[in-house]
């Protein structure tokens, strides 16, 4: 017995909150700490791994190129099963990407960025198709919002999704609505994953009730069917057996446990994880940036002014009170919003180091950061706006057709 | 406040069973009575209405036909809301009829025979669209059967289904698995029922609880959706007003209270309902026949030598012990089993009075009962098998396949 090691992963589910700790489930996310949600604990509560030096090595080492720079600096922090993703790599086995997004608004914001950034880079990487579900049906449960607006909703956020680049040959964008109406194979792998989970568990991992409607409490299936091959037989071929890896904020992560729990069951393999941290709302880090709260983040769509304005007014700064304090006492850029979005934003490490060493110490100001930061995101979000204006209505359809990817399986 | 008429069915989704009284449920139905099941006070507790001598003579009226002898006869017992089906045929108003079947064994027996029979007879007399839902998805979540015994269960059935002689241009036959993964509207309306239905509602109709997996939980919503025409976009041309009859045993009236709590808040017309009387088990009428025992029912594939020796064997006699006994105080109709199976089946109603009068004065035996029994069971499934060796997997598929039915909308 004194040898037994529980898997924490299997045997817990159902991750309790403790008084004081950090909330986070896949609507909300709390922290009292200025410093935002401490990942550290995340990671021992959730029983996942820690993106650690060796395996940022191990990826480096096994694909031959960097590290992206979101990996390198702990954004992707925590992960499950990436030693078996490399080991099938090294393998010259197959596997693919799975991740997604919850179509509530129109216009997305930098942090639903993150992960398709991320995950553009995992697949230009190691040369793996891609399924990204937009999960309309979702968004109509949880929302006030109809049907067609959610799924017209999602055909927008795809046209974002596609002017990042991703290539159209490797990947299948696909609404729930839409493609769990032309697929059954998807509908019974929900049907697979439906019939092993049960109340009991989604109310423990989800925090439903009672009062729950029964089209949120049988979800959680339909965000765990993707994580399967077999959802995908056009691109597949029929193969159950293609493992998978998720990259996704960790307040997803509750899905991808259930999803963990049941693959055994059913013979097929577990998907692997690589969850990234919450991009800070403008405010601070103590929560996610809200959609419905338009001066808690930067959208997509935002011009150069209210960019410059967004920042400059609503940045949360580590600085000082007053130029004096600052120059004696310095910046803390743990708290400080526009370093932190600099470390997601800024590739150049040894700029992004000197930065921090320079508002440390108090040489820079805050309005450095900030004139810096608002250069970086109005390029970004102003290509950005140039390439979304090229995925014509007919490109999104190209994406989510249903068919054969450029892979031979 | 004197006025107000409380709903019966509104107000009570859920039907509570006080001891001593008849269970009923989609799964299990229990009467302590030899009688079995008392119909009549189901009425009450479900709060449906009793199909009295004047709707059958207003059927007669409107429809210029006879009524079929299974709602002469009080085997379609309970209704709701066919008045207004009868105003709408009245007026020229379309509506379409639509039953189903759980494909959970291969013989189907006499018993599932009955709601296809008497649906085929309103088919014709009201020449309206039909669509018959083969709840694959089901049998898989409660039964230890997996998806594709289940989905092949579904095309087997089909073929007794077809087998009854519908008609192809006005007839839809689907598997959950296949049309549910071929067409988004249906899943869409899965997900407007689905919001609107609470763990709490389906715990009290359905008496689910908290170990209840939550395919379970949300397949109420899938016997639901076909009460809606815009469940079936290609046969009522997008319509979402078009009426639904449900001709179907009384233990299905819980999923469609539960229909007609919802449609209302849809903004959808609610299903009306005709629901039978269960067909009796040849031990007697405590239960509903079981086609886990064979020798609980005569099935479809059954010989003629296994007819014969079940209904010798096995069918419960009303009569006396001894002939002198029978002679004496005359046989039991109500329990008699040959009996019930006779007024299921012989169609000639002066006969079926004549046999009545002569065995409850004793002068028929139990014997004579069976040779009628025998013979005309004989005739049905003879006819049957030859009928359903004709249906060719081809025909099948037509009938499965979501198209355009021979109707304008």
């Amino acid at each position: 017995m004194a040898d037994a090691t529980p898997n924490s992963e299997m045997s817990n589910l159902t991750v309790e909150t403790n008084p004081g700790e950090d909330f986070v489930d896949p609507w909300n996310v709390h922290s009292s700490s200025a410093t935002g949600v401490d990942y550290d604990k995340l990671i021992k509560r959730f029983g996942s791994q820690k993106v650690d030096e060796a395996l940022v090595q191990r990826i480096e080492k096994v694909t031959g190129k960097p590290a992206h720079h979101l990996l390198r600096r702990g954004i992707f922090f925590s992960q499950r099963d990436m030693t078996m993703i490399l080991d099938l790599y090294e393998k010259q086995q197959p596997f693919f990407l799975y991740t997604g997004r919850g179509p509530s608004s129109e216009a997305m914001h930098l942090g639903h960025l993150i992960p398709f950034i991320f995950t553009k880079w995992l697949q230009e990487t190691f040369d793996v198709p891609l399924v990204v579900q937009l999960t309309d049906d979702e968004k109509f449960l949880w929302k006030d919002l109809s049907i067609e607006e959610t799924n017209r909703l999602a055909h927008e956020n795809a046209k974002d999704i596609i002017a990042l680049g991703f290539d159209v040959n490797k990947t299948f964008i696909f609404s729930d609505y839409e493609y769990i109406g032309s697929c059954k194979e998807f509908y019974m792998n929900m049907c697979r994953i439906q019939k092993l989970v049960t109340f009991n568990q989604v109310k423990g991992i989800f925090g439903f009730d009672d009062s729950t409607c029964i089209g949120k409490i049988s979800f959680p299936a339909i965000q765990a069917a993707p994580s399967f091959s077999s959802s995908f037989p056009l691109i597949f071929n029929g193969r159950a057996n293609v493992h998978c890896l998720i990259p996704c904020a960790i307040d997803q992560d509750p899905y991808f446990r259930m999803t963990r729990d049941v693959a055994p069951r059913l013979g097929l393999p577990k998907p692997a994880l690589l969850h990234s941290t919450f991009f800070p709302a403008l405010q601070g880090a103590q929560s996610k940036m809200s959609a419905s709260d338009p001066n808690s983040s930067i959208f997509l769509t935002d011009t150069d002014k209210q960019i410059k304005n967004k920042v400059n007014k609503y940045a949360f700064s580590g600085g000082g009170a007053t130029v004096e304090e600052h120059k004696q006492k310095g910046g803390n850029c743990d708290v400080d919003v526009s370093y932190q979005y600099l470390t997601f934003f800024l590739d150049d490490d040894e700029r992004l180091a000197q930065i921090r060493k320079d508002y440390t110490s108090g040489e820079l100001l805050t309005g450095f950061l900030k004139k810096e930061l608002i250069e970086i995101l109005t390029k970004i979000v102003g290509d950005h706006r140039q390439r979304r204006a090229q995925v014509t209505d007919d490109i999104v359809k190209q994406f989510m057709t249903p068919r054969k990817l450029n892979f031979q399986y």
